[in-house]
């Protein structure tokens, strides 16, 4: 397994596997890997095959974070990220520390970026405003250093999932995207690097975004005519996020999982997503309902 | 010679040659094809060597013009374009058709975008405000479609070719861009295809643009200290260009070639640029002093 660390190093091997016409699959992470992100990886290999390279990006994005988030106490851990990596038959680590991936960003010197303007606007992109921006621009940039015939996502960030799907679309870049599924422990919580964030009090609190889920569905496939008005159901969805003393729903949505469209009735096959602080910790999680 | 017209098929070709290990040399133009687009032809076929590939775009992108601009009047000569793209050399045209740019976009269904936020800002970006986010939107579409070894641009849009050099290195862009002379007709006037629409009375008043720029070398070479304030400098052109009865300055701006910051001592080695409008033909020429 080989780690690059710069943005020339790693176009230049991209650059090489390209004129060989090989298959290179490439799973875009900001690190502190979970069982999540391997099946991410897995995914990859099955899809380039043996003969094919897989390419981790670790890199935690500074310009998708807001000046009040997480950014600095984001947690990191290379030296396990590279063993797992390495364990789950990965290639190639691209791990580049900022001044690679932004030069001259701290004197005003970077100034192009990448927005999607329609499935970014609700959800997370109303929670956090500049979000979806650094996301798109990051992985454009990450697109052109790899160079990957096909890309695997996680669903566990639906919207972003979609965003980036429209940017490869819009912008015709050269390459599959895929979403891959949730993985979640065993008590439904969806895996993700915050987890960790949590307090032993508040761990068991967060599976309420799982209850959550299970109860949309419920109520779904309980209605007598299949349909639920999405707004009571994000009442009742609210106040059973309020149980749980550390819990604080930011937002639950119903949406058309394709358009991200906001539904008014609530029927089987639409999405579900939603975002609860418990405690200091922001969680998301989505589901079909 | 191969005239293609949809992006699939474009880039189907382009994976191909990128397979082989191909060079491609690629010029983006609008069409109505002049001396001048035939010499960035030429500069590309020197870049690739004959072994390569030499792609020239025809595509007039509606995303670059304002609603009152002129668009739809734009000179379109798909038939004298083509015979002069053959004779020099080109392999392949690629001419879309609107919906294979922009699939959705009369139904609001295109929604992502590439903005560069600082040397789009003033002269073209500050007379033209959403005209670079469609340019360096479209180039990246057309970059993702063609998948260049190297683009090659015409100096006479000195502001766009800064603008695509900065996306082209900001996002990673796995290409090099190199920017040729502009080439003017024997009286100086810089070839346009946008000269088409001069009348026989205009026509010897364009030359306007060419004599500010000669009276601004001038004047720097006669200074004392080598340096003439910009703004009486800019009054002077301004006032030599109110000469011409057909002729209304838009702008006139002296700045680093570079970084494109306007300077207030003008001196050699500083960039000139200026908009006219002769009649209401609108035409932009620079230059280095």
């Amino acid at each position: 397994m080989k780690i690059v660390t710069t943005a020339a190093g790693m176009q230049r091997l991209a650059r090489g596997w390209q004129g060989q016409g090989m298959k290179v699959g490439f799973v875009p992470t900001m690190g502190y890997l979970h069982a999540g992100h391997i099946s991410l990886v897995e995914r990859a290999r099955r899809l380039v095959g043996r003969a094919g390279v897989v390419v981790v990006s670790i890199y935690v994005n500074p310009t998708q974070f807001a000046p009040h988030e997480d950014l600095a106490k984001y947690p990191r851990d290379f030296k396990r990220d590279s063993a797992l990596c390495r364990a789950a038959g990965v290639d190639v680590i691209f791990a580049p520390p900022d001044p690679e991936m932004y030069p001259g960003r701290a004197t005003g010197d970077y100034s192009t970026y990448v927005v999607e303007e329609t499935l970014a606007q609700g959800m997370e992109g109303a929670a956090r405003p500049t979000h979806f921006r650094g996301v798109t621009t990051v992985v454009a940039k990450l697109f052109h250093l790899v160079l990957p015939t096909v890309a695997v996502f996680g669903a566990k960030d639906w919207q972003q999932a979609a965003v980036v799907q429209r940017m490869v679309r819009d912008l015709n870049f050269p390459l599959r995207l895929v979403v891959a599924p949730t993985h979640r422990e065993a008590d439904g919580l969806a895996m993700s690097s915050r987890n960790k964030y949590l307090s032993a009090e508040e761990r068991p609190q967060a599976t309420i975004l799982w209850r959550a889920m299970q109860r949309a569905k419920a109520a779904v496939r309980e209605a007598e005519n299949g349909a639920v008005a999405a707004a009571a159901l994000k009442q009742e969805l609210a106040a059973l996020i309020a149980t749980q003393p550390a819990a604080r729903l930011d937002y639950v949505e119903f949406f058309d999982p394709a358009t991200l469209r906001p539904v008014a009735e609530v029927r089987r096959g639409a999405q579900l997503a939603l975002a609860v602080f418990v405690g200091r910790t922001r969680l998301i999680d989505n589901g079909r309902v």
